[in-house]
């Protein structure tokens, strides 16, 4: 859980150290390209995530463009809430790179050459065999008296300017230089001061909505610590039980005893934890249990194999998958009965059932699984209208087929249908 | 060119109508997952991209969590600065999302229950089939006087509240409702008080790089207006033309002249226009020339087909899709020679062919594609590293075979793989 510090600075003078606890912080992205959304502002989200690993507060997060009256009020408004402002973007070589400047004059504080700055980016363009441009020895330009933090991964060097109670962490734009700027020289630099850990794990729930879940655990939601907060993503559902004590130990001992009391309430819809996904437990219980899957599908067109084969290593469950978007194809590729198509229609529990079937038979699969339905636009009526779609799992044990009313657009009817199945297999393999 | 505009609302009140020209915008985003880092915060880049479209100045942009008194605060910040400001989440049924009360009380008005908003949510939970729960009512109140925003694809509705001179947007923010509805209704609303027309268009471009792009219209971007401005995309480029003017007709023709510059500089790598893709433009050549496709894929496990599909009307062209994940499937569903496959390996330029071919002859066809490869992060060998992939096309006038080495991870990899293979097609079938 811990990072490997790789804490170098060049401490030009006396303060820097560590940070209090309990201090709060925010975060600015300076730059117009960010502000008018040519890019996303990713930066922040990294910072947000770190700092709330570290267990400093967030509250804010602004963006602001190159404009140095603009970031000013910015920088006044931040530090009229927060103790610690960590900047990124603005560091570059052009005139339009204006955020040292600004925040040394918020500071009171001349920008001074850091000579070994210079040298480092001086050497960064001789490995380059590129000639160094004048305007590029601004970047070493430093407020004074700054920690100066160095960039392994570009040219500008990051820095903290500290007085008076308020830190400004100085980092680059470029994703690729902040991030391991960050976690090697920043995180350090803030933990050096810190006294207690925060730790989180998040459950998985699919087949119930938020208001649903939230319905049957909110005295739990109360809890301060540790906490548990609820975030709706397409589909499902994930509840987050952070706790904040002295010590890893403990935290987990809180977080356990608290997942314990969920999963007694939602046990059955709890899919999993943290970084899995419906198709990643899906594919371990598969090969856990020694099973291999094969799939038959229709309105979904090969996205249930695409789910399943986005795991890595899932070729050893899954080996055929049957793309019969045509009644042709239900016929020659899956032996679906004409009779059963022209009775019931291709949108029906039968063809579903025959589908899923002859997957299994046709792979030599353990189990297979179908999804038939109507995704839309077109093609609904008042008996089969759009959204409705039937999906069936065959194994040794014969075939069962759930019958799903889906909402939305002919996107969100797919991926909701990719997700019921997958669903449908972790349920029937545990 | 135009957006079909489907702006319905409800309005409950008089007030509403356009925006004045030149006005200033801010977003703010509410919520704590995007303020914790959870989830990035891809609606104000959203938001961002269409103000600057619609002509509208954005200078700042915050984000802020589920708190009701920082909102406030921030709101205050915002209004100080702005004559618009454009919430996006925060419209939830639970009780941390606070952002229409917040909102309703900084105007100092009531929240009313809208009783039309109110059955939309009722039918969309008896469409899903689920239970509505008291806690979804919340969604329905609405700050008295509002101009309701119809959400298509979730229970939140949005709105607009406007009083002296300032107007505050709420949104949704599922970025998958919210985009639909700043499109559909947000947009038209701004554009309707507007006494310039701004018009633009994008040139869908797949098979060169941004830099490579740039270096041949690098004059052509210093254009004033129309202006010309790149955007890098997984796997593709978009030039965005923008003109200003009066009317709409000068617009196009200012538009229409640039695009043919565009066109002698790049002509083929230019796959389509706005809202096409390439799938989209896929399946409409293949209907333009009576064509039918099927698919034969490995190491993309079904994506092809699933994105083939993921065009609506794509049944006239698409029935059936090979998802050949082991070898033995090859052998069986395609009959690729297991000779073949024993002296090439399964990530050959022979078993690309063999498995195009048979897609073809198996399902009648006109055209059969396959793709074959390592998309790692295992599986990768000194002749045979991560991200090699042959893709092939079979039709009446023979077999073709592409090799790609693509970098980046798993997903990337099977991502720019189904692209190439898009590309493949429509250049075959142009």
């Amino acid at each position: 859980m811990k990072r490997e510090i790789n804490y170098i600075n060049f401490c030009a003078a006396g303060f820097g150290g560590g940070m209090e606890l309990n201090m709060k912080a925010e975060i600015i992205a300076v730059g117009t390209e960010i502000l008018l959304g040519q890019i996303v502002n990713t930066n922040a989200q990294y910072i947000a995530k770190e700092l709330s690993e570290l267990g400093i507060d967030l509250y804010y997060q602004t963006v602001v463009g190159d404009n140095p009256e603009r970031l000013k009020s910015v920088l006044n408004i931040a530090f009229g809430r927060a103790d610690m402002v960590i900047l990124t973007g603005g560091l570059g070589p052009t005139n339009d790179d204006l955020t040292k400047e600004t925040v040394a004059e918020y500071f009171g504080l001349e920008l001074e050459m850091h000579e070994q700055s210079l040298n480092e980016i001086k050497s960064f363009f001789e490995r380059l065999g590129r000639e160094m441009t004048e305007n590029n020895r601004k970047q070493a330009m430093i407020p004074k008296g700054a920690v100066v933090l160095k960039n392994d991964n570009g040219t500008a060097p990051g820095c903290i300017v500290s007085k008076d109670g308020k830190t400004a962490i100085l980092l680059p734009g470029p994703p690729k230089e902040m991030a391991p700027l960050f976690d090697s020289r920043v995180a350090p630099y803030i933990k050096s001061g810190a006294d207690s850990v925060i730790v989180s794990r998040s459950l998985r729930i699919f087949g119930k909505g938020e208001s649903s879940v939230e319905a049957l655990v909110r005295d739990l939601m109360n809890s301060s610590n540790p906490t548990v907060a609820p975030y709706a993503k397409e589909g499902e559902v994930e509840l987050r039980v952070t706790a904040k004590t002295e010590s890893e130990e403990k935290a987990n001992l809180l977080i356990n005893e608290m997942i314990e009391k969920l999963k007694s309430r939602i046990g059955e819809f709890i899919y999993g934890y943290d970084e899995d996904s419906l198709a990643s437990v899906t594919v371990s219980g598969l090969k856990k249990k020694g099973l291999t899957l094969s799939t038959a599908e229709s309105c979904t067109g090969g996205l249930i194999a695409g789910t399943i084969t986005s795991v890595a290593g899932s070729s050893d469950v899954f080996g055929f998958g049957y793309t019969t978007y045509a009644n042709e194809a239900k016929a020659a590729m899956l032996g679906v009965n004409k009779e059963t198509l022209d009775k019931f229609g291709a949108v029906s529990e039968e063809v579903a059932k025959e589908m899923a079937a002859g997957a299994k038979k046709n792979s030599g699969s353990s189990i297979g699984v179908s999804a038939t339905g109507i995704a839309g636009p077109g093609g609904g009526t008042s008996e089969k209208p759009v959204g409705l779609v039937y999906i069936a799992l065959a194994d040794d044990n014969g075939v069962i087929c759930k019958k799903l009313n889906l909402t939305g657009n002919r996107e969100r009817i797919r991926g909701l249908t990719v997700m019921n199945v997958l669903d449908m297999i972790r349920r029937r393999v545990n």
